[in-house]
């Protein structure tokens, strides 16, 4: 049975290893994805945005884990102010207030106020541009569409439908040589932690909190579901919680 | 037979008009587009990015048409640096230079060193999180593949492959409120020229050339191929060129 060649075994037939860029946000299913992508033997380029978000605190954790995972990190600045509408964006939106996890998701279906607009179809491009500029066949993102906020732009048919139009609209898709993988995309947050774990992820370096105050609050949809998480994997979240619920 | 509703039909009904974000870079095909936005009876914002072309003259054009026309307008930045590779960015990327149009279509399907990757795809992501912010409808891009430099984000394929992909990744999209229309897809740049005059468009202050001199070059492929439309056309391009061919 032929072997499929993987990144690592670049190593062994002394060629390059084959490059990724990583979207790192900074929280703990990003974070996942940079350990990942490094144990699939990627030779990683970590991009993450500053883009007006209230937890801005989640670009330092960005800093501190690719600085722990030795790879190189570019910050792309971008500021659409108060245009960009969302409760996450602040504090231009002062508004628009962070909600908590039990009153975001009363109708299953809904989509919370923290929804940013075309979030994550921004990041993959830039990200795509970038990685069509330094020749990396892979750009990988920590969606996941189970025990998460709803926001279509974190779910497969959505990756599907980038890759898709990625292959009709770049040089490097037409050519085969780029691809978005969300490799979290069908994990719950319990086989996250998992993952986690297993990969050694510097759990406390991680930032997931919407609110991005001191500390975690433990109460929007981000600190929920990551504590959810890490109750059904029988593990403790080595963050410090305003509340843990 | 029942009439379609139109946005110039809002006025006469007493309803606000339907909103329409426009991709507006400076040049002529996005100033007819947004001739044609006006025309049509949008309410418009206009978007323009600044992206570190060599070009950076087109900004100004930007300005001065949407001045002109009344119509507001955003200047996104949008600084990769050097890491974006393409002749069109600089001076970063100095070794790549702008070449000429007949050095460039030698082979039939070539993607010039101009081509930027990804734009296209980042620009109207970001025109789509500013759309479904502002309850826009539609964002209007002045994407056309017949007479073009054969960038793959500037094909029918490619926009019919980003709406589904909007239908798929964003909320306004999935309610079927947001869409991207490339009125000018299938025209020639000698209809584009045609269109531009019956407008009104002030041609007078736009700007194509990618080496963004005091004058147009007429030798890039942008000067060339606009040349060609207003030759065509049998009118005269009122831009002050280094060389008309």
């Amino acid at each position: 049975m032929p072997v499929r060649p993987t990144p690592a075994m670049g190593f062994i037939e002394n060629r390059k290893p084959m490059k990724a860029v990583v979207l790192l946000s900074g929280g703990m299913d990003s974070a996942t994805v940079l350990a990942y992508a490094k144990n699939e033997g990627y030779d990683v380029l970590a991009v993450s945005f500053n883009y007006g978000q209230r937890h801005e605190i989640e670009l330092a954790a960005g800093s501190a884990l690719a600085y722990q995972a030795g790879v190189k990190r570019l910050v792309i600045p971008l500021k659409l102010g108060a245009i960009w509408k969302s409760a996450l964006i602040g504090p231009e939106n002062g508004k628009l207030s962070i909600p908590n996890y039990q009153d975001t998701h009363i109708h299953e279906g809904d989509i919370p106020a923290t929804y940013v607009p075309d979030r994550n179809i921004i990041f993959l491009s830039i990200a795509c541009a970038i990685a069509e500029s330094i020749d990396a066949e892979v750009v990988f993102g920590g969606m996941n569409a189970l025990d998460y906020s709803g926001y279509p732009d974190c779910r497969p048919e959505f990756i599907q439908a980038f890759n898709k139009m990625l292959r009709r609209g770049s040089k490097a898709g037409i050519e085969g040589k780029l691809r978005v993988e969300a490799p979290l995309i069908d994990m719950t947050k319990k086989e996250i932690v998992e993952l986690a774990l297993k990969l050694g992820v510097p759990l406390e370096l991680t930032w997931s909190c919407y609110r991005g105050g001191q500390k975690a609050c433990g109460k929007c949809d981000s600190c929920a579901l990551r504590l959810k998480g890490f109750r059904e994997a029988g593990a403790v979240d080595p963050l410090e919680y305003e509340v843990r619920e």
